[in-house]
């Protein structure tokens, strides 16, 4: 089991914003997982990645696919106090899912 | 209410692997945190602010302090796979808890 965060890279965000983003995605997705899956990923020590997604046509792309196929997923939009304009879609939560499933959706993406 | 996550500036991660381990760190002190305070956070919109600290001593500091005042925290370490050797302390969660009581622990931190 793993759960995959993406991050938009066009915004320009700095180090900071990107972790809060990253944990506003895995908290979002973690909190839609069906019980099973969440305990098995608990159990197997909460496998994360964190990708690159280069743009907002991108990232909901991958949204809609996630949820066609399934896997929970949460797309964060900004409050845009700080540095970007409120209502950014700046990252996307999927997962935790089976590894071969998450893989196949995102397997191109580059680690963050 | 919200969430505080320190993340260690001293070991010189990278931006994806620091994001990875605020999102641990934001799950893991969630987890241990009680229902109540659980659902209440949610209902705020699960505030996050990302904090810079300087090193292990200090973020050991940090992780008694939280304890001692019966704040939810998890310390991180690295399974060490990728840039760190495995075992390292990278980041603490703390909370979600009181607004006023994260700040008196929290506030002299700077933002990362």
């Amino acid at each position: 089991m793993k759960q995959a965060i993406l991050i938009r890279t066009d915004l320009k965000m700095g180090k900071g914003k990107i972790a809060a983003q990253c944990a506003h995605a895995s908290i979002g997705a973690y909190l839609k997982t069906k019980k099973y899956s969440k305990d098995r990923w608990k159990r197997e020590g909460m496998k994360k990645v964190v990708l690159k997604i280069s743009g907002e046509k991108e990232i909901k792309k991958f949204y809609k696919l996630a949820k066609k196929r399934k896997l929970p997923c949460s797309l964060i939009r900004d409050a845009g106090l700080t540095q970007i304009e409120g209502g950014t879609i700046t990252a996307l939560g999927i997962g935790p899912g089976n590894d071969k499933k998450i893989d196949k959706l995102t397997g191109k993406l580059k680690l963050l």
